[in-house]
Order: C-alpha cells, then sequence, then structure tokens
C-alpha cells in the first residue's frame, strides 16, 4: 500500500524508519512533503529509511494526486493542516494523523467527511503518543456504557510536578524541562492545561460519545503549586499530577470536563507516572474500571500509533479482500519450541540450621557457575535452628542457576528446600 | 443481529443483561442453550433479560441450525466446548468465547477454521476479563515488534499473595478466597500457575506471534511463599506475585515462558494490582512498555468483552455493507454543553498572616454553603507572618466551592491567593 507523508520531522522520520525495518512487505513510502525540501533531504542524507525512488516535493497537490491509498499528517498545528486532510480525504485517501489540535478542533466533519467518500480518518497517535487507548475504547469496550475518562496526559507537567515532588522549584523544574527538550520555549499551554484539554476533548467525544469544543473546557495552571503542597500532599496519601477528565453529566448532552492540577492518591493509577509516561483510565457502568499505561511522548512511540492506523486501513482493505486475518494464527499450529531458561535478577531464601561456613559454602558453588551474588540479607530475630536468610543474584539464566541450586540443596544445613524466585522491576528497563 | 448463547451461567447472564440493556437496538438473543433447561428457566424467572420470544434448548443442533449469526460460547472446560465451536464456525456462524482452555489449546486450528468459513471467531474475554488487552496489542500496537509480554492474571494468587503481604498466613488466606467465591474448591490450578499459563499461550500467540502449546510452560506454584518472604522482599522495594511471562527467543521459532512466584518492584507496573485486578504489560521495540490495568474476573467484566466481540463482528459486517462508522462523530458536531461543575473532594492551601478568628472565619463560610471539611493540617515551622495551612473537603460542587472561596477570598487575612485542588482517589471506587 502506497503511503505519502507530509512533515518529515521526528515522527514523521520514525514513521519511515518503522515502515522500512518491519512493514517493508505491506506498506511503501512513496512521496514526502515538507518545507525547504532540498536542504531537508541532504540534511538527513542515508538516515532517512526511505526507499529508492521515493519523491520528496513542496507541493501539496503532487501528493494529492499521487496516487497514495494512506496519506499521513505530521504537520502540526491547524493550519494549513486541517486543509490538506479534508483534500486527501476528497481525493479518496485514507488520512492518518497524530495532530491533536486539528482532531480537536475538526475530528467530527473531517470523520463525516472520509464517511462521505468511504475511506478513513484515524488519530490513535493524537492522544497519549504510543498507548493504543482511543482503539481499546473505541472497540474493546464498546460493549460497555463508559461515564467518565480521565489523564494524566501533558509531559511537561507531570515532569514538573514530579521533579517538584523531589524537592526541585518550579522555576528549576521548568527550566530544566526545557533544557531536555521536554517542554516547549513557551510552555504556557502545557502548563495552563491547554494541551491536555485539546487531548481532552479527543477522549470525551471517543470514550463518551459526547464531542465538545476543547476551547469549552475549564482549565487551571500548574503554576500555583509550591513546594508546601507536596508536603501537605504526602501527608494525605496522594501525589499532585495535572489532571484532565470528563464525566456524562446528568442530562442529554451534558458533558463534565475539566483540566485541573489535582491531589491524586497513591491508590489511584493516575499516580502512577513519571517523565514522558502517560495515563488514561476509562469507567464503565459494567467493566468498572480499566487503565492504559505508556509512553506518552516521543517520535518513535507516536510513530507505532500511526503506523498502527496505517495497518489498521491496510488490514480493512484486506479483510474486504477477504485476505486471511493475520496475528495469533500467524505461526500456524504450536510449532514453536518453548523453554523458561529467562534471564534475571534472583531472590533466593534459605531456611538453614546455622554455622559457620553456611555464606563460603554457597557462594563458592555460585562462583564456579560464574553467578554473582547482589547482596546477603538476614534479620535478626530468628533461632539458630531455624534460620531464614536470602541472598540476593545479580541476572543470571534460570538453567545455570538450577543446576548451582541443585548442588546447594544437596548440602546438609538446610532446614527446609530454598525457595529461588525471579525479580522483575529493579532496574531501569525491565518487566 | 441475532446471537445465541451456550451456556448460561454468571458470563452468560451478565451477558444477556448487557445486550438487553445497551445494545437491543443491534443485537438480539435468540437462543440459550444449557443443560436442564427447564430448572434453569424456571430458576431465573423474569430475572433473565432475555426477549419474549428466546428459545431455550439443551440440543446444540437447534442452535446450529437456528441461523444465528453470532454463537456465543461460555460452557467452560475443552470437551464439549470446542467440539461446538469448530461445528458453530464449519455451519457459518461466528464465534465469541470466553473459555482460555478452549483458545489456549485449539486456538489456531480454530482460528484457521474460522478464516476458511470466512467467519470470525474472537476471544477478548478468555485473557484478563474486561481489560481489552487482545485487541489493545493485535490492532493498537501492530506497528511494533513486541519481544515481551507479561502480566499478572490469576485473581487467586493475587489474593493469597495481597492477604499474605497484610499479615495472614497462606492457608488463612486461600480459605478466604474460598469463602468468597474468588478460588474453586480444588484451587490447585490457580496456585501452580496452569491457569495463568493458559492465558500467557493466549498472550504469546498474539502479542509475539509465537503460538505455543501451554502444557509446554514451565510453572512454579505459589505455595511455597511464606510471611518471611513478604518481610524481605519489602526492605527489597518489592512485593510478591505470581508472574506468568514470555520473551521472544534467541532464535526464530523460539519462545521463553514461565510462570513464577516473583519478587515484583513496587515500581513496575505488575506491582499494581490487588484482589481481582489483572495488569498485562508488553514491551514493544519501538513503542517501549505498555500496561493495561483492569478487572480481571467476574461476570460483568468479562460480558464487557464478550459483547464488544459480537459488536466488533456486527461492525465489520455493517462496514462491509458501508454503514456509517460509530463512535467519535456519532453526536455530530459538538453541541454537547460543557460545565466544569464536577463533585470532587477539595485541597484547599492557605497562605495567612496568622491570627485568632481564621478558621472559624473560614468554616462559618463552608458551613453557609453547606460545605464539610474533613480535616484542617498545618506543620509547625513556620512564621507566623506568613503561614501556610490545609483544609481538606467532602465531596462538594465546583461552582458552589467557588462561590464559597470568593467570599473567603475577600477577608483581610491572606498573603497570597488560596489555592483549591480536586482529589482523585481518595476513596474506592472513585478515579
Amino acid at each position: 500500500m502506497k503511503v505519502a507523508i507530509l512533515g518529515f520531522g521526528v515522527v514523521g522520520q520514525a514513521v519511515a524508519r518503522l515502515v522500512h525495518s518491519k512493514h517493508a512487505d505491506r506498506l511503501a513510502v512513496t512521496h514526502v512533503f515538507n518545507r525547504h525540501v532540498a536542504s531537508k533531504r541532504d540534511g538527513l542524507g542515508d538516515n532517512a529509511s526511505l526507499p529508492a525512488g521515493v519523491v520528496w516535493t513542496e507541493d501539496i497537490d503532487e501528493v494529492l494526486s499521487s496516487g497514495a491509498e494512506v496519506i499521513v499528517e505530521l504537520l502540526g498545528g491547524v493550519t494549513p493542516a486541517a486543509t490538506y486532510i479534508r483534500q486527501a480525504l476528497e481525493s479518496g485517501a485514507s488520512v492518518v494523523t497524530a495532530n491533536k489540535q486539528v482532531v480537536a478542533r475538526h475530528g467530527p466533519e473531517l470523520l463525516a467527511v472520509a464517511c462521505a467518500r468511504g475511506v478513513e480518518f484515524r488519530f490513535e497517535g493524537s492522544v497519549a503518543g504510543g498507548i493504543p487507548v482511543l482503539r481499546a475504547i473505541e472497540d474493546g469496550l464498546c460493549g460497555d456504557s463508559l461515564t467518565r475518562v480521565a489523564g494524566v496526559v501533558n509531559g511537561t507537567s507531570t515532569h514538573i510536578l514530579s521533579r517538584m515532588e523531589a524537592g526541585e522549584t518550579f522555576a528549576g523544574a521548568l527550566a530544566e524541562a526545557q533544557a531536555l527538550g521536554f517542554a516547549e520555549a513557551d510552555p504556557s499551554d502545557d502548563l495552563t492545561g491547554r494541551d491536555a484539554a485539546a487531548k481532552l476533548a479527543i477522549l470525551t467525544a471517543t470514550a463518551l460519545g459526547r464531542p465538545v469544543h476543547c476551547s469549552d473546557i475549564s482549565c487551571r495552571s500548574i503554576e500555583t503549586i509550591e513546594a508546601v503542597d507536596f508536603r501537605y500532599a504526602r501527608e494525605l496519601g496522594c501525589t499532585i499530577r495535572q489532571v484532565a477528565w470528563a464525566e456524562t453529566g446528568a442530562t442529554r448532552g451534558q458533558v463534565i470536563a475539566a483540566v485541573r492540577p489535582a491531589l491524586v492518591s497513591h491508590r489511584s493509577p493516575l499516580a502512577g507516572v513519571t517523565g514522558n509516561q502517560n495515563v488514561v483510565t476509562v469507567v464503565g457502568e459494567f467493566g468498572g474500571e480499566t487503565a492504559f499505561f505508556g509512553r506518552g511522548a516521543g517520535g518513535e512511540a507516536t510513530a507505532v500509533a500511526v503506523v498502527s492506523d496505517i495497518l489498521a486501513i491496510a488490514g480493512a482493505r484486506d479483510r474486504a479482500r477477504r485476505a486471511p486475518r493475520r496475528a495469533f494464527a500467524a505461526g500456524g499450529s504450536p510449532g514453536n519450541s518453548v523453554t523458561s531458561d529467562f534471564v534475571a535478577p534472583h531472590y533466593i531464601r534459605f531456611v538453614v540450621r546455622d554455622r559457620p561456613g553456611i555464606i563460603a559454602a554457597v557462594s563458592s558453588v555460585f562462583a564456579r557457575y560464574r553467578v554473582s551474588i547482589n547482596a546477603v540479607l538476614q534479620h535478626p530475630g530468628w533461632p539458630a535452628s531455624e534460620l531464614p536468610f536470602v541472598m540476593t543474584l545479580e541476572a543470571c539464566g534460570e538453567s545455570c542457576l538450577d543446576r548451582a541450586m541443585t548442588e546447594i540443596g544437596a548440602m546438609d544445613f538446610h532446614v527446609k528446600p530454598p525457595i529461588v524466585l525471579p525479580i522483575f522491576g529493579a532496574s531501569r528497563g525491565a518487566v
């Protein structure tokens, strides 16, 4: 399927990379539209992950008449992005965008154009970056009646508030966010909640089926929050986040919606995000609360949302041609070999009749198997005749550890067999 | 669209209720298949939420020849459920099931039958109850290459381990789970990890595209965990959960998969579940980690998954007929009225020049507006000339509170304007 990309910035380049590295069998980028195309192209050189024959252009009409089946809009801003999207849909192409301002302001009318032309308009990347929350709400929870949607969806605010919680000042945290590239030079849309309000407008329409103008959503700035508020919040079992939420009102057609700095209980899923993570939670009449976490920003996470939208359009076309459904059955019958020889840090709890030399005996076996001991923990207050102690091990393969533990288990000081547990999430990036 | 239900237990009844109350415009339950149909029907009486003309039957052939477009299998167990599903698909009906054992053992071959007949076989409810995780993985993250899937997906184990963490013994926590109806009379599949392994087999096929036999997945029981392990885990910043996970192996066709009691860092999303909540996380090469939380069990949550699957089948049929897409644009242009007059508990931080009578003055205004004060907090160590203190308020409407705060804000003791923050998640069931 032929794909054209409008706007070749961070997200556009990540989309090209993802298409090129993972989906070249189904998708081909045929056109790239950008301002100052010559300097852009020359600046990227061979790093653009684009097929050899790709057409670079500054002329939108060349893209619209190119025969691309999907046009990906990543220009940002409302003008001229909304116009280009409408023209693309009217020309018979499907459109994928990650542009929250366009979707929040013109989503319903652009969907109507798409529907009238029998093409698709998709925008998963416009809210919460890589988290497939619109899809999950619209498809996976469509059986339920959702009554509330809430989220922490602005990375700059989350960064500032989590840094303030750690002792940084507001001004210091903002300067840091700008230095790291999280916050714009003018961060006012992030701080006041206008950025989150655009995302909330999209979530409200999707989850509650009640489109609202994002300019009608009441916002309050996080700029009033001070260090003292985090001290009191902690005492109340809470942290502080910028929360965007909407509920169905008492009457049909009424929506209660707001963006506010808020105290959030540590028990709430809304409290569990830092950095550029986003969380969105929905509450349904039948299914209760469901929460979605993930990377809310960044070119690669947003590219996953964009490419998944493109593949959905390709999939719908394939299904219309009765091509087989992908996933699950892809491997045919279960012919894959399964092992449990994973690599993880481990916790080992021994219960022993204490005597000198136990740690030495155990650690010499581990040394022979090249398993590194991280720590030895032993709480006081247990009898020497039945003493529990714990060793934690650096990451090692389970089968190797099993062999070491067979030797160790045969030693004569055990009161009961040692137990071995992997450890998850102890280091960054681990599950 | 005509729907037949096989098995009218807790989930089957919840499906009928949800269809009847929310989707009667698109779906109609025409047949209910169950053993001992007379006593079942009489036992339910008028509480079954079924249309007047529904046919009750003990004869599977009557269902298979009924012309139902979707057959919902909720019998549980492998036999005869797998046979009925195959017959239904071969007869040209689509099938929706929440039966993890059937999907884990026969999923790929049943999908192949469905594909050959041009019908659908869907099973969102077979993993993690109401969380639309299969959909999110298969559609929303299809652009990424997923390398790992992990979950806490067995409610009995989570209940027992979280109760042990709070000081209960293993035996006591198990008896409690059985009394509450979480655990079966024979809980061995839950404790040993066999139940989680069936769900992991489905997740592995869906997320990694590598179907495996669930009997090939190595499991270890949670029965070895003792109170002392929670003490050491806490010292390590962890809790203990039954974790099921799978990773792509180093070679094509190899999968690393296991179910283990494991230490889980409090920083990991896997640590954030209690009771019958489930969590599933996936890691993608491009998008990083994404996590899905929600109700993992219960008739109503599972019914949301089942009905969402039925509606997906109805939606595909509608799209094939080029009927308009639902959601988002449902309300047409944004004609909904938006208010921010939500009801929530609140935190108010004052900074005042201290003098006697401030609390009295503030609280008398709140009393006049019928706003209840929950607590007054004041940390020592601040100068009386610029003293911060906090009031927390019971749930109240924002517009009423705004009026009260306008009066209070006009008083002469403020050093800076009070700040007002809603509080989320402080009570059970709240966002």
